[in-house]
Formats: C-alpha cells, structure tokens, sequence
C-alpha cells in the first residue's frame, strides 16, 4: 500500500532536511525525486501542489483532510508534531527547540546561501566579498561550536534542530574541521554515525 | 505593577517585529530600549539572559517557570500561542501561516539581509553585486506580490506571518511602490492603517 505522505524532494541541502526528517521518524513515505536542472519543480501538475515552484514539499493524506506543507523547516516541524519525536512536549523545553531552529534557518542559512549565492551567480566575482562572506559563515560556525562546549546537541537531547542542520553542516564540515570546531566537528561526527541521516544523504545526494 | 513580560529590545525590522507582536496582542511587557552602537547588547548582565548578545528577547514569567525567548520568529510564535492570536487552531490553518512565517524569515530575509550587508560591510563595494542582490530582493517581493492576488493577508485571515513581515516591508516599501507591486502595497495600506503597527515602529524606531 502506498504511504500516506508524498515527498517532493531533491539533493539540496534544504530538500535533505526532509528527508532525514522523515527517515529518523520512521515515517512511511514516497518518494518523488526531481531533476531541478530538467524544471520538474515548474511542471503545472507541481504547482498545483506548490505554487511556489521549490522543493521540498510534502502531501500529508492521513487525516480528515490533505495537508501540503512547503518550507523545509515548516515540514520538519510538521513532522516532529505529527510524530511526538525530536521536539519535547513542555514549553520550555520545546520552545529552546524552536529558537534553535529559527537561528539556524536565519541566521546561519542566510550566511551560508549568501556567500554560494556570490561564488555562483553574483555578476563580478570579487574574491575580497567571497573571502568575506566564508568569513561570515565561519563566524556562524563557530557560534554553534562555542555554545555546543559541554553538551552534546544543540537543545540538549537530540531535537528536530539538529536533524535539520546536519545536511547544512554536511556542506560545510570542511569550514569546521581546518579552523579546529572541536565542539561541532565532535557533534558532527555524532550525527554521521546515526544510519537514517547517513542514509537520508544517500536517498537524496 | 510591572508585566510579567520583559523585552529587550532595538530599532531594528527584527526587533520591531517583536514589538508589532506584543502590541497587536495586546500583551503588557517591560521595555528595555537597547542602544546597539554602544554596546549593551554585549554586556555581561545581558549576557547571561541571552548568550547569543543580540536583540530582541523576552523574558515571561506568568509562568510555572520563567521562560526566554530569542529569536524573533520564535518569539512571534510563542506570543502567538500564548495570546491565541493571530495563529489559527486548526491544523491546516496553522500550518499555512507557519509555512508563511518560514518562507518570509529565510527565503525573503536572506536577501534582504544579504542586500543591506553587501551595501554596508562587504569589502568591495561594487555596484554590480550591490545592484544584483536588489535585483534579488525585487524578486522576493514580487513572488509575495503575485500570491497576495485576490486574497487580503498571507494565510487567508490576518496572522502572524503578516505582522511579522511588516516591518520588513517598511524598509522595503519603496521597492514595492517603484515597481507597481500593487497587491503587495495594497497589503501595506492594510497594516499602515493598523494603530499597534504604527504605534510599534514608533516605540523603537
């Protein structure tokens, strides 16, 4: 029987967030892979789904009604609710969480895509503002390393905010590991040794 | 007697976002006015309130136990939960406004961001780049302005995700009226014309 979630998905950092979600949940789901540089996430039969154009999105059909969540952290969100896992039921608790997952959804990822965003399809290609904005996502970097000293995941037990930073951190290890991040580096190395995020990279790389 | 809520706070659009929140809620707070220029951001009394030395927080302690909050979307959440306001019960309705509220903080801000910081603090001020990254910013706008067609805020009733964008919008209005966005501009007419909006870009302006 099919599942009852649709994923839509490809291998972006943002896509696997989905899907190590979904793999470290043990939810059921199929698998909709998109080829983004063949414009599968254009394709009307998609936009009807998700007028945005991106990925990821999922199709939830186990309630009484259908619910398409877009926003890789909105689905990880969704998906921690839905599932009672990586997101503590008392206020306090759950809201460290959240405020963990908004740092790194703003904060962090506005650094990393800007500086992408600069080597890759800024129309002069100063090496003063790429050199400039991998400093910045260093700083961020080592934002994360200083406040993971003495404690093992970010919001103390393993949460939703970990499982949605691990495909960033995947891009970004190299950053970590030659400027000595020995708190990340060693939470790093914690999140490689879980088989559903090694597994999730692998479903969708 | 003072609220139980303390807020610290600065003129920027994240911190004003947590003001228009508080304000449109209706909640009572304590307001400790930051001047970010000289620092007190950083001082070690703040620090060991939000480690992370930046604006805006809250602390609430109508609770069992005291709760703070950083990050500004996670503290719209959280008002939101707590007041009941501007976030739908339903589950469908939720989740619309919480995709709302991630779309905004990373793919809108990031550019935003990304724009401002080119404009400021990258080392090579080349107009290219500064002129492709408002390019970006444009585009953002544009994609809210399409989907703001026949439909008065983001999520269907006034949300979160509409207070929270607003003052974002104020800096970037201009973009907006420049390039005929007019559902965009009719939407901030709307919030234009709410007083706790006007009233929160005053407070910390």
């Amino acid at each position: 029987m099919a599942a009852t979630i649709d994923l839509y998905v490809a291998g972006t950092p943002n896509g696997q967030r989905s899907v190590v979600a979904l793999e470290e949940m043990g939810l059921a789901y199929n698998l909709h892979k998109f080829d983004l540089a063949k414009g599968d996430q254009k394709k009307p039969e998609y936009l009807a789904i998700n007028p945005h154009g991106r990925i990821p999105c999922i199709v939830d059909r186990s309630g009484p009604q259908p619910i398409t969540v877009t926003q890789s952290w909105a689905i990880c969100l969704y998906l921690a609710e839905k599932s009672g896992k990586f997101l503590p039921k008392d206020p306090v608790g759950r809201m460290r969480v959240i405020e963990w997952m908004f740092h790194i959804a703003t904060d962090v990822m506005a650094l990393h895509s800007a500086h992408g965003a600069l080597q890759r399809s800024a129309p002069d290609k100063s090496s003063a503002n790429i050199a400039w904005a991998e400093d910045r996502v260093r700083d961020a970097l080592a934002y994360l390393d200083r406040r993971l000293k003495g404690q093992d995941y970010f919001a103390g037990e393993i949460s939703i905010a970990d499982l949605a930073f691990y495909p960033v951190y995947n891009r970004r290890r190299g950053l970590a590991e030659e400027n000595n991040m020995e708190n990340l580096t060693r939470w790093g190395a914690r999140m490689d040794a879980r088989p559903a995020c090694r597994r999730a990279l692998e479903i969708v790389s």
